[in-house]
């Protein structure tokens, strides 16, 4: 999608043909800035230190970062050792461990004069079948939007709501959430987004930018606002992403997107959760009780990053010096509460019929 | 309460009679600092700017501020100004206008040569009887953690969610959801306390000092992270506040505390509302329907204090420059979420009922 009208992808390689080019989406959305990966490790780092996230692009990345680990050795070791890091970057996301696995399996078989050039193949492979899941996302999740549309009076507008950042951010391009209210924008329909703030990490601000820079309408509102938004009718429609789908439907999302289904639940709001089919987590059921939940550092509670009056970025302390804080990075919302799933091949109910229905050959 | 081992109340008066003492809580929880209110017009500025909030200090300091106009000027001009004013000063605590009127009724039937006096001491009155209302919800609610802990094995932790601060700073001294665990945790029963952040004021800053300064264990959470933790038992109560409380027994109460309620209700976890009855508007039926919600600036979601690195108080910006926010500071709970209200006469059902039988003087 576009910045100040260029477009761009959130990874794509440099004109050297190996290196690997990100946003260090840390930075964002104060400053774009563009971030250099050229080895296996900074692969990993730029994953660990969330340089890039959302589960369909750390997927992507991973699969360069297996592709620049052949770049540097192709050794057998180095083929188990990338693996070995790079899966352990982040925990959740199921699409990490699609691509690494993806990958190995390929390259373990090849001579390795040959590994190289189909590594970096796969992970163009992989970047190019995103862009392509999202696309279609895009066009089933319109729909929805469209059927929104039609029960309203002309010109009034569409208002949605959406967790976290599952925008072309935290895709390749398009985004999984997003990708329906670009097209239904761009297809002439009034859309207004909510934007929740997404706590610790602030990715409504990621989102805000992209919207923002694509033109589409939007507010941004505390996590706290949604229930009460809801109860007064000012939000027809959910979308989140998921970074891990059960095998019943089950959806392993930021942390506080459980607590908007239970709203949208409770208030006959429609709520849908849009995944390309690398986040399906099949050998999970149940994700309450399956899925571990990364814990990450309390100072991504505590600190914030802001620009302060003088214009400078600065990460700033907002709790009592000293509190103990916890940072769950994501929670699980049960399948029970989600009105369908927005997948490349179209909408399903979320349950493990629903599913098996528009995947036969994954659901087995 | 203490700070440093020092008892303090959140509003008191100077040594000179007169002179109204708050703490600037906007300042806290990164400075102690102590405003002198010398004229009814400083307490309406108090109470809007947000020196102080909690609906029972709100209260008081109302009172006290009808006691400053008095001060200046005791004509009935001055007295219908300054219930005018102050009404005016925030739309949603309801002690605000029962503290208001409760002074101003006594006051026009009076010499104006005895208002100042008698303005004062029913602010002192006001004052006093919060304290001893919130002593009381402190020995209730006390019962309530007291029946948790006989169900743990000896030494096991109660585990207690709240929302905002409803605590000694929110009300005169003790607070409202806070003195059943203050009292909990002074008679030796291991209490730990997850307090949410409550986005967009950080208020959860102000109770992790609070609980800090008085030694209760607690742990500081995004406002996204309830839902996940009650749904693997690691809540076993909530106790809120409430600014509202309506005659069927709904809560309205600081933004997010509806989603929390949701949570609760679907994780079989005790949802507790906090009350003195100066909080009870029996006027108000349905509270979702019937009371306004204050939004406030924009610019409240959008930037944050925090301490930067350097050391200093920093008021940063958070969102992409120019991304429109909105803030709605409350919503409301319906009584069906809510397991009981804890009151200044014990507990009771969120009910009409429940209220009629705890309060048949004020229920009529």
């Amino acid at each position: 999608m576009k910045i100040n009208g260029i477009h761009y992808r959130s990874v794509w390689l440099a004109s050297d043909g190996y290196t690997v080019e990100i946003f260090d989406q840390t930075k964002l959305p104060f400053e774009v800035q563009t971030i250099q990966l050229r080895t296996m490790q900074d692969a990993a780092t730029a994953i660990k230190e969330m340089w890039v996230r959302g589960a369909p692009l750390i997927g992507a990345v991973a699969a360069y970062g297996m592709a620049l680990a052949m770049h540097q050795e192709s050794s057998d070791e180095s083929l188990q050792q990338a693996y070995n890091v790079l899966v352990k970057t982040r925990p959740t996301a199921i699409n990490l461990k699609w691509a690494l696995e993806r990958t190995y399996r390929v390259l373990e078989n090849l001579e390795h004069s040959q590994r190289e050039t189909t590594a970096y193949r796969i992970a163009n492979e992989i970047a190019n079948e995103d862009v392509e899941f999202c696309h279609k996302i895009g066009e089933h999740g319109l729909k929805i939007i469209q059927s929104i549309a039609e029960t309203k009076s002309t010109g009034e507008t569409v208002n949605i709501l959406t967790h976290c950042n599952a925008g072309w951010l935290a895709t390749v391009d398009w985004g999984t959430a997003l990708a329906p209210i670009y097209m239904a924008h761009d297809v002439g329909i009034k859309v207004h987004v909510w934007v929740d703030e997404t706590r610790p990490r602030n990715q409504g601000g990621l989102t805000a930018f992209e919207l923002g820079s694509h033109g589409v309408p939007h507010t941004l509102i505390a996590d706290n606002a949604g229930g009460h938004l809801m109860q007064h009718g000012k939000v027809d429609l959910c979308i989140v992403g998921t970074d891990r789908t059960t095998a019943r439907g089950d959806v392993c999302n930021k942390i506080g997107t459980y607590l908007k289904a239970l709203a949208a639940k409770a208030n006959q709001v429609p709520f849908y959760v849009a995944l390309p089919s690398p986040t399906l987590d099949l050998t999970v059921w149940d994700g309450v009780k399956e899925i571990p939940i990364e814990l990450r550092s309390g100072e991504e509670q505590s600190h914030v990053y802001g620009i302060t009056p003088e214009g400078l970025r600065s990460w700033v302390n907002t709790a009592p010096h000293g509190t103990s804080c916890e940072n769950y990075a994501f929670d699980v919302t049960p399948a029970e509460l989600i009105t369908g799933l927005i997948t490349e091949r179209g909408i399903c109910d979320a349950s493990a019929e629903g599913l098996r229905a528009l995947f036969p050959d994954l659901c087995g």
